[in-house]
């Protein structure tokens, strides 16, 4: 059976978890505490010298790092990542878009809020987060005015990647009320079957 | 003929040049100065709702945006992006290794030192820039330890997408005389038919 090192509270790690649910494929989850130092022993940092979650294990003990990249490789062949050239360049667009433009502001902002003192020095970061973050948010709204799914006709991994930290943007200060095809797109994600809740 | 829009001093936007470049293949390639705005004028918006460089536009309009995803879907069916599901996995690792934990501190080091004045406000960002940073190059340094490239036995888009912004990190005041595996791989980089240089 496959293993997963993640921490729950983490959107980059429930991404792994709500796809295996959706795939009806079973792993050995190991929580792993990224925000009290788990990531840096020196034992995990054997398994991944970057010091992050998630992580996929193999059977035959092969990793693979990078929550986007694991994506891509659990949904191999099935319908979330569909065989097809011009869909999986626009679903590595959006994964890329996700890491890069949306990630490091919104989940960021997050992180500050949920895990970090009020009186933190790192509340400072939050102006300049919420205006990046609103930018992604707009980008996305922009792009699912005409139509339903993030790439093609149907529900795959590139939603899954942008669901994950957007339907808990709030937790972060972001107000998700002006992005109307936004919220109608989550709805859809959340109505798709197999779908869990991160558990948080 | 496809065309490529970017700015020929971005690391991200010589990653396309480089690729295309041993792949043999040619190229319009369109000038835009994402450093004085001309990513953020309402035409370029209309082609990328992101407002970054670089850009593909296919021969039929179609466009594809992240320096990465282009990578990947130009390099499809070449020896630098080999089909094999574990080596497009690894790949991809390293991909997304590079957007998160790499060019956000590399790179944004380097525009800060080439491209804003000696008293900006920004310049206070670099000393947690090159923290940060070194301990990207530290785990590429580690990783290169045992092996010439980054993922199985021959150079590919790993290396690519890691050498545009490492090659010239120098630039953003990163020292890599400590990565002596790293300034190894560089030379094999450089060394590979068909390299070119960076235009800036």
């Amino acid at each position: 059976m496959i293993t997963v090192y993640g921490m729950r509270a983490s959107g980059n790690c429930y991404k792994l978890q709500l796809l295996l649910d959706q795939l009806g494929r079973a792993c050995r989850w190991v929580d792993v505490d990224s925000v009290h130092g788990e990531t840096r022993t020196p034992a995990y940092l054997a398994k991944n010298p970057n010091g992050k979650v998630p992580l996929l294990e193999l059977e035959d003990g092969r990793r693979l790092a990078e929550s986007n990249a694991i994506l891509c490789y659990l949904a191999e062949g099935t319908s979330l990542w569909p065989d097809d050239a011009w869909l999986h360049a626009q679903t590595l667009q959006w994964l890329f878009f996700e890491q890069y433009s949306h990630e490091p502001y919104i989940a960021v902002a997050r992180f500050i809020k949920l895990f970090l003192p009020a009186d933190h020095p790192r509340q400072a970061e939050l102006p300049s987060l919420y205006q990046r973050g609103a930018q992604a948010l707009a980008v996305m709204e922009q792009h699912l005015a005409d139509r339903n799914w993030f790439v093609g006709e149907r529900y795959g991994i590139a939603d899954i990647a942008l669901y994950a930290y957007t339907h808990c943007a709030a937790d972060g200060g972001f107000e998700l009320q002006s992005f109307p095809h936004l919220r109608r797109w989550l709805a859809r994600v959340q109505a798709q079957p197999g779908h869990t809740p991160m558990q948080c």
